[in-house]
């Protein structure tokens, strides 16, 4: 993917065989900021859940000095005024109001809102989008809705996107660790969709930047919709939960105390094997293992390769095929009557509570079969999404870096299951729906393989070691300084 | 649903509140069977799977003595050639050919190929047809797919469906017993969906009672399909699945043998539960209960209700907007790469093996909380029926009648994870897609519901006391002779 930018400069890398042109962000490049939003002097951003308020607040301290003005667009009676007016938008002086309002008032909204509100309301926000305005968004669901029911968005307005590979508490943590060191941030996509005016490509760049992102890659909203949902369905969440689920299960009925069982599966993928995987790479985990070890995690990745490669190609096309966000739209119909139920109370997670919360906790042993099965699948994920003609940057990001330098240390830190009660509904759908077949399919298949010793193909291994990943991952990691995202949100 | 016979009597019967007009058979009237079938010479019986050996034999048995011949057509090559021969169907005598010429040559054939088959070649079959012929369907499948894509029946021929309410196996072992006991058979809808010659409707009822249905009911291929594809992943298959796994865990995982825990939680549902709910109504099995058990059976079931109710809406909703056909057409077109796996290798099925191997195993209790769970399930399966508007026969047809009389029993005898393991493909996919996202939600929220004894709604059980389905099934009961099925095939 290659593209130019008036304002920006721009790289080109090598990812594997493929080139892509990237723009390298930081805190030096905010003063090119008001120069790139030429023709935009009020960006407005709708919606409080997660990405909003980092974006909002990103976005205004970036821009701080200039004369574009950041203002924040919710439901009339909401609950998060409150929240927004805390960290200083207020009605009183403009920088919160209506949404509709504000869409009509801003030359560039941010869609923030969820992907049910998305859904029902997408006419009337797109009636308040003034001719000529920029819409812009963080992921492509819309895009995946309008496409199943033959909807398409208005033809005088441009349409963006800018997806940050991370959580929005990420997105605003690393930025506030921007300060001090310049560059950290979390890596954004972005996707100029329509572009009426020859200025959508810098629009995007500039709201990339102004949110911190160390590096800023292409896609088209398709592809980043289906990575996205698919993403969050694999490695990102309905995975890691199913995988953890299954392990901790397997390890109890082998006979480990459970909160030892906890410690070597959940606690081992959230703690040790991410901020390996962050730190220095997927073939550190390997390496870092005892000889004897070494032939755990083959066995183990051996076994667990292809069952996670199954249910993964099965939600690929269940993305692709639109059932995915049908069913998205069909459940949120029903949550009138049966809301998203937690699934923090069972017993595996309740232990995992008395487990945390010993303070002294980070013991969390680098577990070689655990490592295998989570390698494996993290890695079924990556291959699929090269097969299927992703861009490696989103495939690293969406695979890898996302898990391991978001998502996992905020479940490290607040737990699995309460980060998959917590996330966005469509992520808690798919996260539901998918933990429990991987589950399922590496009991049924993978286990069983490992215990009768049945594991005899070592093709995943060798794959493995020889993947084309390892050299993306490590361009990626030159393109932003090395930060432990620390999780304790800081204040101000 | 009314409808008139040229042919047989029908007759009127009340179920609840509404009236339905069926055919009640039995061997005597088979002499109709060729004023029935006027205009048809020939019967094709295409495919061998699960109807194929079933239907093609009744009916040969049916029309002994008639004019009518009935032809099994195969697959060039296919391996079931031999086994359609060994009961009698031979090319010699003209009774066995290559499909596409049986169909050619047949005035009436019945596609019991697999889902997968017919969603390849169904432009081949439909050119296959002579105009004025009559293409037979044993369930609304290929419906749906044809929805999905856009294309329809061709115009010129008949379309029927008859839908036996039990598997294959059932269809045959029942007929034997109904030359001891008139009558004896599985119950079939109907459905008529292009009737180009007035004639559909009694070739329809004349395929049935050939078939040996007790009591022939009409619904629509639409209808049909969504109860069927539905009742499958529903309790028939993945529920009973999900529900026998997740009970075998939480037993274990309370300190009861693993042997005691596979008793109480499948063997208990497929012998002790369903044979009460056979002979005497799903009442019987809460009666049969001492009182303390009773209680444990209320809590359970006022646990397990609205979980399992919530996933048969999602699954309900999925079927109905195409989602899980077009997921069955993508799986299948995987299958080179990724064909199923099995699910018996897991410790639950292994035990089950063991346990199910002593001869003098007949002492499953009548397990008042598993009891609870899987009649909550059911019950929840025949509300939402009901709630979307499917006929009462269709209902107590698709949600009880066929487990406890045909699947329940095979489990019995064969075990859960066999028939798993043995169904059709649709069911298959269908069985292990659902099983699993009903272990996680009993577990996630109606097991922990009652360990922390927050089960105060007594409404789910006050609803299953005055529901009317237990007049319908009494209704049911009556048109059909009392045969204990005999799983252990008869020769001849």
């Amino acid at each position: 993917m290659a593209f130019t930018s008036n304002v920006f400069e721009t790289r080109t890398i090598t990812l594997a065989d493929h080139e892509e042109t990237i723009v390298a962000g930081g805190r030096h490049l905010f003063p090119l900021l008001p120069r790139a939003f030429e023709g935009i002097s009020r960006i407005g951003v709708i919606g409080w859940s997660s990405q909003g308020p980092a974006q909002a607040r990103n976005l205004r301290e970036s821009l701080e000095g200039s004369d574009i003005r950041v203002t924040v667009g919710l439901r009339e009676g909401s609950a998060s005024m409150k929240e927004a007016e805390a960290v200083g938008f207020t009605k009183s002086d403009g920088t919160l109001g209506e949404m509709y309002s504000v869409i009509h008032e801003s030359d560039m909204s941010l869609l923030l809102i969820s992907d049910a509100a998305f859904a029902e309301n997408y006419r009337r926000i797109f009636d308040a989008f003034r001719p000529g305005a920029t819409l812009g968004l963080s992921h492509g669901f819309l895009l995946s809705h309008l496409q199943a029911i033959g909807e398409d968005f208005p033809k005088n307005i441009n349409v963006i996107a800018v997806c940050p590979k991370g959580m929005g508490p990420s997105v605003r943590r690393l930025y506030e660790q921007g300060r001090e060191v310049n560059g950290a941030g979390i890596n954004c996509s972005f996707a100029v969709h329509r572009d009426i005016d020859g200025r959508a490509t810098d629009y995007a760049l500039a709201w990339a930047v102004g949110l911190g992102s160390p590096y800023t890659f292409e896609t088209t909203l398709e592809s980043e919709y289906k990575s996205d949902i698919f993403g969050e369905r694999g490695i990102l969440l309905g995975a890691v939960h199913g995988i953890a689920e299954s392990l901790y299960t397997r390890f109890v009925d082998k006979g480990e105390p459970k909160d030892e069982a906890f410690i070597n599966s959940a606690e081992s993928i959230t703690g040790p094997i991410s901020k390996t995987i962050s730190r220095s790479g997927l073939k550190a985990v390997y390496e870092e293992l005892e000889e004897n070890e070494r032939a755990a995690f083959r066995r183990a990745y051996n076994a667990a390769y292809h069952p996670c490669r199954e249910i993964l190609e099965e939600i690929y096309d269940d993305v692709a095929s639109g059932n995915e966000v049908r069913s998205v739209i069909q459940a949120t119909r029903r949550h009138g009557r049966y809301p998203l139920g937690r699934i923090d109370g069972t017993d595996m997670w309740q232990v995992g509570e008395k487990v945390r919360a010993d303070s002294a906790r980070n013991y969390a042993p680098l577990h070689a079969e655990t490592a295998g099965v989570y390698l494996a699948c993290m890695m079924a994920q990556v291959d699929l999404l090269s097969d299927r003609g992703h861009p490696y940057s989103e495939i690293a990001n969406e695979s890898i870096i996302e898990a391991v330098d978001s998502l996992n240390p905020y479940m490290d830190y607040k737990g699995v299951s309460h980060m998959v009660d917590n996330c966005s509904t469509t992520a808690r759908l798919g996260a539901r729906k998918w933990a429990s077949r991987f589950d399922y399919i590496l009991k049924q298949l993978a286990y069983t393989a490992i215990d009768e010793d049945r594991v005899s193909d070592e093709t995943p291994f060798d794959a493995f070691e020889t993947s084309r990943i390892h050299e993306v991952l490590a361009v990626c990691a030159e393109l932003r300084p090395s930060v432990d995202i620390s999780v304790v949100p800081a204040r101000g």
